[in-house]
């Protein structure tokens, strides 16, 4: 009989954000006039910016005529006019890229999922806890072990490499972070390259909520970091950057100087192995899709996608302003879409979601299911509109001030 | 050190398409003024249908309204419209589906790779000699051996199920078929589906080109068949339905009552299976794009697609006329758009590759590249203009009637 992959059994039961919806669908159910605010998912609500739409609907009347047709992409690894949007915008605070080394798929999920395909089952894994499931998950469908490092209270969410990890393999991070949006100085980076060259792992960098970040001093990229290019790659998304959630757009650096070990001790490109993997079981990101893209990082559009982000980042203050107000501890919600913050009276953060679901017609995340040291803590996302979170946090003051 | 997979190594050094390429543009760099016909890469020229283009720029509209603005899909496996869509498509053929069942992708190539994901290494796996080579490599690259199963010009290059293969894994079919343009009947379609079901094997069904079967009695889908629903997932594609090479859109059907085997002896459900990779790895399609390929299914839309798909075929009569006009044996060219003829004078298919790039500037694909069955074939495609199509053909019949 066909036989399953075994990994799938090492996976937790439902994936968070699906268990997360079950409840809520069940709560509305129960409650069908009630309001509910939605501040788990982190999805957008502002609308794509004028000029992505505009050059959205110039691509679809192009494949609407025979002498502007796009079919098959010769690489299928993205057009040299998003990449080179891409390198440009790089560029723009100080990293330089080749255009081959930009690797543009339909998201940063399907990267950091897909990406697994290259390595061996036998690597080691690192993951900080707590973290995206993506990570963990794609790793246990891979047959892979997966190591934590802690990310806690006492180091600010953001881990560091730990004597104790069986390291040599492949490290997570993601700087600004999901769930805690924290994020890594350059001198904390430089750390965890510097462990990665002497290790010889790959960091798989999670860049997906860089635009957020406002402070000119920390790092938007690995690659600002020395020698990232032999220990890194980095995967970013528009999804935040520029409301992409459902128009799916997002791309990987993979510097061709970034080596692996084959199985005779050799050493392999991994950008080599990864274009190979794309160019087998991918065929490239949808026209429209990648002219709308490639709208984002023009002057105009940058222009407009930062206002949206300070629409965002205007929420996440009136967030952090609610947080300072009830003395309870926070991180993020500067340089982050996210708040991460404790669980009053020690309350688990299934508990907790619970009680915001039930008492303050609220849906967050609840930390714990992003590993265990996120048990306690609690996500609540910038992403809704300024009505919303403003209702929200008023409904959150009268809920804990009780 | 980072170690890659190890699966990797066992592929051939290039993908098929991408040696074509390098060839190509090898010769056009030496004869930069000549005019290079392809009909090799199963590339459409054909624009997008009106309606579908209207449907793409209406959504890209939407998405740029606060009110209608799409975010993340809630299950990240097609939006309800679209899964109506095709399920009304397969009813007017007689197959009903659940909408569950229906699972949006970016295209048929991601999930025949992705597919994979959900099977142990240690499955059987069958694909015909010759394939498109997608079948191959992701299994090569999951770590599965593959055997192969014959279509050969005396079995009209539809392989059917063989004494020696040791089956009960996965069996890869695909009608009609790339690269031969065979079409397996309702009868021969049975003999597979019974043999999966004695052997508790999957057959991985690959309906891309259903769309140009024209002969009411050939099944355009494997739930056509008695049985399929306990052996059969079909991957499906807009790609050549309806021109969505360069837009990006497919979907599988996997039946609910379908299982597999789990480690311990006990049956698994492999929709589940499926739906969870897809939930761990992939965030869904375009909204824009699911639109315009919800616009493919209506009645104006299948209208203006199938008048397309009518042009391509009018294409493929002009090749078949050729063939048969110089006495040249070949398979497809009706019920398909790929036209499968023996390379002249027992000319292997990569000399004839050559041979036809220098001598007549036209590009087609070497059957080779598809398996040791495809060598002394080759393939062309009916994916061109009627000029260059009627060109080619010219070109043809002054070189072989040499």
């Amino acid at each position: 009989m066909a036989k399953m992959n075994p990994g799938f059994l090492n996976l937790k039961k439902s994936y968070l954000f699906i268990e997360i919806g079950r409840r809520v669908k069940e709560y509305m159910t129960a409650h069908p006039d009630n309001r509910v605010i939605r501040m788990g998912i982190g999805d957008v609500t502002q609308p794509l910016a004028p000029v992505v739409v505009e050059a959205m609907k110039k691509a679809a009347d192009e494949m609407g005529v025979k002498e502007t047709f796009r079919g098959y992409e010769d690489s299928g690894l993205g057009y040299d006019f998003l990449r080179e949007a891409i390198a440009g915008y790089y560029k723009s605070y100080g990293v330089e890229l080749p255009l081959d080394e930009i690797l543009v798929s339909d998201g940063a999920k399907s990267d950091c999922g897909n990406i697994g395909d290259i390595f061996s089952a036998d690597n080691s894994v690192i993951v900080t806890d707590p973290a995206y499931p993506v990570y963990v998950d794609s790793n246990v469908m891979g047959g892979r072990e997966v190591q934590y490092v802690n990310s806690t209270e006492e180091n600010g969410f953001a881990a560091m490499p730990d004597e104790n990890m069986q390291a040599g393999g492949l490290i997570y991070l993601c700087s600004p972070n999901n769930p805690t949006g924290s994020v890594y100085t350059k001198e904390q980076l430089k750390v965890w390259v510097d462990y990665a060259i002497k290790t010889k792992s790959i960091i798989i960098f999670d860049a997906a909520y860089e635009a957020f970040i406002s402070d000119p001093d920390l790092p938007r990229s690995i690659f600002e970091i020395e020698g990232a290019r032999k220990c890194a790659v980095e995967i970013c998304s528009l999804s935040k950057t520029a409301g992409f959630t459902g128009t799916r757009c997002g791309y990987t650096i993979v510097p061709k100087e970034l080596m692996i070990e084959a199985p005779d001790g050799t050493e392999m490109s991994v950008h080599q192995l990864w274009t190979r993997r794309q160019g087998s079981k991918f065929n490239g990101v949808s026209y429209p899709v990648q002219r709308a893209a490639e709208a984002v990082f023009t002057p105009e559009g940058l222009k407009q996608t930062r206002e949206t982000i300070a629409y965002y980042m205007q929420n996440a203050k009136v967030m952090a302003d609610t947080f300072d107000e009830l003395g309870i501890k926070y991180t993020g919600g500067k340089n982050s879409p996210y708040i991460w913050f404790k669980c009053p009276d020690g309350m688990d953060s299934w508990t907790f979601f619970d009680k915001l679901l039930n008492e303050a017609e609220i849906v967050g995340t609840p930390g714990e299911g992003f590993g265990k040291n996120g048990d306690g803590w609690f996500r609540l996302t910038a992403f809704g509109t300024h009505e919303n979170t403003t209702e929200a946090m008023a409904r959150i003051k009268a809920l804990l001030k009780k």
